[in-house]
């Protein structure tokens, strides 16, 4: 039985700028069914508002409410342990944080952070880890393509600051079996009643089996012949795309 | 027979802004014995310049030529190779390159920087590391104390460049044996024919010996009671204190 559906954004829903075929009716015909799910992705690029309007703009029209993502992730985390957050991220992306208290933090908050990596807040991090806050990333990611070359992403100044502070950081983006224990809990299911549907046999696939729930892995975006069969990935089913994807599970639902 | 000497400086010429009993006097016999020698040190927190002006306070006379830092076996080493740097030091440290071609560079090099890790400057030195050009650093010290608390050092900046490009850094302070070349070379003579007189057992007797040089252990500075014995250390012998150290040097050359 499937209570609820994590489904993949690039790569399953769309590539760039385009909606993958059928995958917008696909949706649409998901959202009639009732089964509840939600949109997860690990970029912490964009605000859940920014990657709302830009499926929107693919024609996916859902609320910005069914957007599950890396930094929702760590804050559904710190509302769990009641703690107060230092905030080393870009300017953007304090948004997603709104409401919490963050005086006298006892937890450090690393993410896409760009120009905010400056020397004096790696510094105020640094203290506190020192003192023995915990150390919260998004993600590990080397880098990302920028507007005029390579740029450096989270996890370079995450290895700096668990080198500096000699900790080690809880990443709750995918793979981290949290990411899809925050996701399900959103859905209102255990893990086992639930199905992860994206194009990463190893990210989305592998990850949320590890983490106890249902993997259907898709042959579109990132897929490459043969990625089913990699060590320690168990898909329950490959599926040509989201739609066909959805209609299996919707089928058995 | 001894054809130079390497000397540490914090705890075996002196703590803090007090000179050791007899050092002074035991740098003056040395000059005058006119056995090549080099003051050596790891400090990449301050220029040359500056470790000069505080010798020359604490009473110890000798040419700024004299000092042997890890900044310059950096130098030393670009110079040898035919590299040009992109120097991610502090303003005050760019002296120390001063003369070296820094046009079209092709190696890294990363110090003490403080405010000078900027996002920008970090990710140009991350572009030139993922074109291929070598990385170079002048220790990997996690932090040191400032004047408001603890800040962070190179290493953790070091750490963050090396996975991001993932790459290997060549550390070129102690207890890098190619410090010890370095100094050796501005002696004159060959690694065996130098001893290297310090406090601490790892990083300057140990790493000497490792490098091919001969040490003696002062029980000075950082030293305690048994580092001596410290697995896979072979100091040739302990002395009290530099003077006694120079006196069983010079009798014997």
């Amino acid at each position: 039985m499937t209570h609820g559906i994590l489904i993949d954004l690039s790569g399953t829903l769309h590539v760039g700028d385009c909606p993958l075929p059928g995958a917008v009716a696909a949706i649409r015909r998901l959202q009639r069914s009732g089964v509840p799910f939600r949109f997860v992705t690990n970029t912490s690029r964009k605000t859940r508002a920014m990657l709302h309007a830009d499926l929107v703009r693919f024609g996916f029209d859902v609320p910005v409410g069914q957007l599950f993502t890396a930094p929702l992730a760590v804050r559904r985390y710190l509302e769990e342990k009641g703690l107060r957050p230092h905030l080393l991220v870009h300017p953007d992306l304090e948004a997603e944080f709104d409401g919490l208290c963050r005086e006298e933090p006892n937890a450090v908050v690393i993410g896409f952070a760009r120009h905010a990596f400056t020397y004096g807040a790696m510094n105020r991090a640094f203290r506190l880890l020192m003192n023995g806050a915990p150390l919260l990333a998004t993600g590990r990611t080397r880098y990302f393509e920028g507007a005029d070359g390579l740029e450096l992403d989270t996890g370079p100044f995450l290895a700096a600051l668990e080198y500096g502070a000699q900790v080690e950081a809880t990443v709750l983006g995918k793979p981290s079996p949290e990411f899809f224990f925050g996701a399900v809990a959103e859905l209102g299911c255990a893990p086992d009643g639930a199905v992860m549907v994206g194009d990463d046999a190893v990210s989305d696939v592998g990850a949320a089996v590890r983490a106890g729930l249902r993997g259907i892995l898709v042959r579109t975006g990132k897929y490459r012949p043969g990625d089913e069969a990699k060590a320690g990935i168990r898909p329950e089913a490959v599926a040509s795309d989201v739609a066909a994807a959805l209609e299996m599970i919707l089928k058995e639902a």
